[in-house]
């Protein structure tokens, strides 16, 4: 049984870090749990990874005290079942507008009575033990993201099933008619509420970050921010290091072909 | 034909920056070749990378301004004749300690009557065209990073056919005595003499660098400088994002569970 | 064309055995295939298995005396319409629970006018030959693995163009109120059932069994049986060696760290 | 950013040519790039294509002057999403039927106000560049591949932001009753009266074909053909080859074993 | 145990045509195997193709009436273990050139007392059956490619084990002093005298070749033949396409964009 | 740091019981590494294994309590340097025949003033920590398995660096003119020698070992013994279940087609 920071967090009320794979190296992944981190999330949305790289990652998580989350992408039955067979203790959903697709996800997600998950946990029997099916105890975590939801909160958040809730800010953004990076107050707002409405339902409120945003977001009150994706990471800092050395050979700035 | 800016600095005397592939990423290797340098290094010994990551890393590159170089894991024909047939226009190959085993070098990356190299370039006419036998100029760059390298400087710079020379430091530094990243005056003063051999030999002297040391090895007179590597910038910046914002969480300074 | 010894079972009445891979191994397709068996699976919803793999796995089965057949991950057209292309010759598809999934499943698979197959056949017109269009005889086999479709089976079974059904037990089982591996005399009493509404639509009642289960399902009159999975077979052996040596080891029978 | 001829096309009125790529083959995808075309397809329905290897197609063909275009295995936002996410510049959406499906398709590729795409560029912000969610022209190209399509012609056609479409010929002629490759003078008929209407509509016809059959699309009117697949022309090639040689072998026309 | 009809052709005074594999595709290898060729090679000295590679190119070409053949990166012993290993049937060694690395190439290939190679037959075993130490019988067939190799023929010939040879004409060509596809007289007269001293010592001579020189290389009386392969068929094959159509149109006779 | 049990083992004087990895499966490994077991061996020569699956698996065997050894297709520089940059902490290296070869495996493995190891630690550093050049330590394994070998016993054995040996009884039943297998007595006074000769030295005797020979070659004093291989374990399940399924199939005891 691999350790579950993430639903510890969830259970206590600490504060859960998380990291974010947008690439498909093992390396990478091997990296990311091996931070201080209480999750790792493997992105099959947008990130360049699909199953086979999936279950790479997962094997290169495992063995580190951090939750290996996935990110699946897309609010489907078979998105969903492959990705907790693979081993996932913690699932995305992207684009939970409705309580009625936040109760499909759960569904997805459950073995009868409470669901139509399908049985044949081939490698999560294998890194969670013979138990798995007694007792595994995966974190269902709808994104809120569109106007839609928003409208649909509440009825979202009483949904039976769910840990959490993750706010993905660049969508939501769009959805109310900014753009990714917004901070205007009417983004900031719907924060807020999100924070507050999910406090009251006793779910907790997540929302996925930069290193740059991640004070404000937990002073806000989510209590599940990832703070740091590989992909970001690898651009931001190697654009730096060019520019950086660039900048000192005088009377050379540019490419010299 | 690929543009070879890494070329064009030998022959124009122009200082060439390059960046370096540890990491199987054809992602990572976009990004890098999308930078402002002059090279970029898809690193068959240390870095991640068998030869079937380094086909689909040189296709990534392709296509960008920057020339394709390969390290191989060793000096062998086998080696040096896959990666010539993949399509790398420079060649960096490592533990080149004698003037035998630099000509070795120049023989397995030329077709005779200059060399021992088998014709067959699968993708290096695909990219080049089909003139490749005819034109084609790869750059060889043997490795200097043993004190037998060091005692065999002239007789290896003295071999015909070699465009520049690349210090590995740290193998250089240990082989001194020193440890990886010395700045010990002898191992400084072996640099200097490097660039001072090979300038007097026409020959480009090369080093391997980081963006800390990159302007120091500009100064002393180095051509050819790395100034980052994948690897070690995912590294660096996941380390950073993280104890940056759990430095910020008053009362919760390491991970929950 | 390849041998299609399911086929031939289904039509002569013979009684079809069956292995199941879970893992995305050539060489354990190919052990698998050089078995005294009638059809191979290539799992790809419980299995460790994707597009990609499956026509590595496909490509290693081709050339030995079993049918191909893959489950897919879920009742859809891109899934079915891939899987075919992809060559194989069986097609078993999940959580069929209704006449009018049973029906999608149907005609995901067949070419107008009896369905709404999309045609490319790429790798199947390799391995079966031009006329694949006109001649192939692709099984269709809905699972059957629900209380839903036990209520459903007699529309289910009259559906046309199945040539088979195939029951998940664990499935069925939890749908029914146990556990995976029940033996209660309703779920038995609801194999009973299957079979003989199979039989009475004329079609096929197949299951899916481990080793210790099969003579008990062949005794109740299913004809297309899987015996033996890869992975459960690895895992089995494996901490048997293991246990059988370090029970050996006197004093010692625990790992020595 | 990347060239995209493509659009070019479709803005100028030029005739756009287009390679198809159904291997998964990152050389065939450079071999194909490198040709004098306007588009090359990277083929996710029927190729034998997933999307990993639809990543290191896509960084293949970048750097090449043709536009990236992913026919997606179906009309669904996970596969639409992840298309784009990756790079792709155009779409072809197989089997749209109806205006409510043409209508799906644009949502699925286009941000809110227009649609309901889900934010996180990854590959596509790195080739694109950062202005990407401001300025990217993706040419979204519904497929006209069945009788009910032809019945919905107009409604189709007259969906907003559509800027080609694309006659799937094989499954047109099967839906019609005929078979793949038929010239029946009513499916001729059909390609004309798709022709005209697109005209009309001010949407660029487009279509499938083959070096044999592109002289006469391209009289008909269509405006964007893809006259070779990689796969057709190496089957088809490798089999002359071995003909033409048995041949010339006299008294020994056949294998020898 | 499979077909093996090279073998035959050797033993039988047959000529054995074949194909050759430079691109790593198990549907590529699919359909050379499908052809009415003798074997199939493997190429991982210049083709595109690694050891994962192989492992699946060589499970593909199972099943089919080919042998298989590899050709290693070069004559080294972990190249050969690996490849015969593998389940290669025949093995082409490039760059022998002397009697001591003929030798050196059996004995790579050849369990004591014949050689040094390492039991552990992984895949071979499991292809060829349980007898496969004691019946099998591999085609050990090194390259004449150089001047030097032409100097040391006798030698080369005489060496016990060998079952044929295999001329590497482009490189013949280089070592010889002219460029690659040549048909210099002296280079004919050399390609002559490999056949006759084969001949001689009852070695078979084999030749690597193409569709258009192939009947000129047969009536010379080589008796193995490559005739055709992927990549060249390929690049041939599309690059014809695209002229074709182009020219076909009137005033857009080249890339519009 | 990972968990180091075989060097443990060594340094205690208790028996270390090991898996063997044939399969490049990552899932195959965590149930390998999951079992009561101090090592687990990525078989690089004979297994079906390169150094990307290496990776991988290497991945997939960390945070589990065993020692991740790799054994090197060949005692060459550039096998030793890659599998030990990528994190393996015992190195099995097959075929040293002599005082020589031995010495020549150490100093691969070992960096100056020891050997000629280069550096540049990738995935070492990654799962071992910053401490890594300092403090590493591998075990160097040399395999004993030619009558050669023998004759240089003392001599191999009394080379510094070296943890333990490691018998390959296949090869060296062959190379004493047995068959694979063998337990002729002279074959089993040579193991019996390399156990006693191993102890005088202060090396541990190691030997590759089934499930059915281990309880023998633990009683003849060896202390580091593979009991189980998982394409083995694989094969011999498979088989068994087949047998036994149809076995009990009464009148039907061959496939049906």
């Amino acid at each position: 049984m691999q350790p579950n920071p993430l639903r510890y967090c969830f259970e206590s009320g600490a504060t859960a870090l998380g990291g974010w794979l947008n690439l498909p190296s093992s390396t990478g992944a091997e990296i990311m749990a091996g931070l201080d981190l209480d999750y790792v999330v493997v992105d099959m949305q947008h990130g360049l990874i699909d199953y086979s790289d999936s279950l790479t990652l997962l094997a290169s998580i495992a063995g580190h005290s951090v939750t290996a989350v996935v990110r699946v992408p897309w609010n489907a039955p078979d998105h969903v079942g492959k990705a907790l067979d693979a081993g996932a203790m913690g699932l995305i959903i992207p684009m939970v507008n409705s309580e009625a697709e936040c109760r499909q996800a759960v569904e997805s997600a459950s073995y009868p009575p409470h669901g139509r998950r399908s049985y044949g946990p081939s490698r999560a029997a294998i890194v969670e033990g013979p138990e798995y099916f007694d007792v595994a105890q995966v974190s269902i975590i709808p994104m809120i993201e569109t106007s839609e939801a928003l409208d649909n909160l509440d009825a979202i958040l009483s949904v039976n099933g769910i840990a959490a809730v993750y706010v993905g800010p660049a969508d939501l953004a769009i959805s109310m008619g900014f753009k990714p990076g917004s901070d205007d107050p009417a983004f900031l707002t719907a924060l807020d509420l999100i924070v507050t409405r999910s406090d009251a339902h006793g779910v907790v409120p997540g929302i996925h970050a930069t290193t740059a945003t991640a004070a404000d977001r937990l002073k806000r009150g989510f209590r599940m921010v990832t703070i740091t994706t590989d992909l970001v990471a690898l651009r931001t800092k190697l654009a730096e290091d060019v520019t950086l050395v660039r900048a000192g050979l005088v009377g050379d700035t540019t490419q010299s072909y």
